[in-house]
């Protein structure tokens, strides 16, 4: 009989909570899945026979039981679980890239990855330190972008710039002089956005084109997801 | 001795959970703030000084409790509350104003005000039901941002309408055909968004302009105020 436990980022698995995040999880990233766990509140019907017939093709086992979403789920209403083991990304050198610095925040990170797909710019380098892009919470908040999106992690920002050589890079900083609507990148580039807290360091203003969104002395900053959202429409505005 | 409880919408007082977030309201709104009160574990120091100095300026007693803080606040790290009297703001028929048809997420709505105020858009239309903005869940995701945002209830769209009757209306629909970079704003204009899971109601394609941020297919949308911040970053453009 298994115990269950809690989420850790050093967990070979990782965990979608709630039907709907699950068909997200099975549509992209079938092949991953170890398990789906089904609650006993979880209603018979249209949604569950679809549910079946999915795990059905993919030969994923379906298991009845409680006991993970009392360990997994703070939620009401998540009645089902998606186990997948962790998958590897790698970023394409032809398109255009998101860079995170020592993101902190999963809400945010999953945020930022449910925009980057919408923008087309579903390849993210993350900079330790930085959050665990696994951790559930960042998978609910990305509404099961993080199943189409390419990320890597790299441990310092001249290891990503080695690697991806050859692009436009925009660092996001709040005493940049070029303002963000003056920027319209002709070839792939780089967004790239501090900590949530700290921002970037001061010597990513020697890196690319350091750029602001303008923004009211009312306020002390934009909140991160919101200015990368921003950006990545800027960036790529009349293009889709 | 006081018994304290957790916050409800019906109270004539809601809180600010955090020393950064009790600076910002005796900012704006000190002579709504009844009482600051302080956990045994704040340090003393330059900051706890700063903060006794601000309520003696004002007349603001200083409660040195740890009861409330139990009842208040889950997160570590929260060592000052500051109670305050819920004000009452007015929209200025002279300026643009962001209207939200039927919000339901605090955070959500606190990210939005943020934005707003960044944007120089902190007027707030909130058409019922709508989530309570003095929730501190929405005192805390704004940052600080309500206390200088005007915002009103309304029940209904309609009632908001006759009230400010000549200005641009842009809603926004997923379905709408014209594109958000398409539009300029010549005078003052409302923007309009609706619930974060249904959308506006497809009646509201006839109000003004219906507008579209537009996405790849393989997001259903994007994070309402993700949406929220572009738009008032596109209606205002250049103009910061």
């Amino acid at each position: 009989m298994a115990g269950y436990r809690k989420y850790h980022k050093e967990d070979k698995v990782s965990y979608a909570l709630g039907v709907t995040l699950v068909f997200e999880l099975l549509k992209s990233k079938a092949e991953y899945v170890n398990k789906v766990y089904i609650h006993s509140s979880m209603n018979k019907g249209d949604t569950l026979d679809k549910l079946i017939g999915i795990c059905n093709i993919h030969e994923i086992d379906m298991v009845y039981t409680d006991k993970i979403f009392n360990v997994l789920s703070q939620k009401e209403n998540c009645y089902v679980i998606g186990e997948f083991r962790k998958f590897k990304g790698e970023l394409d050198n032809n398109l255009s890239h998101i860079v995170l610095v020592n993101p902190s925040n999963a809400g945010n990170m999953g945020t930022i990855m449910r925009s980057a797909l919408g923008f087309g710019l579903n390849q993210i380098a993350i900079i330790r330190q930085a959050v665990d892009a696994f951790d559930p919470r960042v998978v609910r908040a990305s509404m099961g972008a993080i199943f189409s999106t390419n990320f890597v992690y790299f441990d310092s920002f001249d290891d990503y710039k080695d690697n991806y050589p050859d692009r436009e890079l925009y660092t996001f900083m709040l005493d940049a002089k070029k303002k963000i609507y003056d920027i319209s990148p002709k070839g792939k580039f780089s967004l790239i956005f501090g900590n949530e807290a700290a921002g970037l360091p001061k010597e990513f203003a020697e890196v690319g084109t350091s750029v602001v969104i303008p923004h009211t002395a009312a306020i002390d900053s934009l909140n991160l997801p919101i200015a990368a959202g921003i950006a990545m429409y800027q960036a790529t505005i009349m293009k889709l």
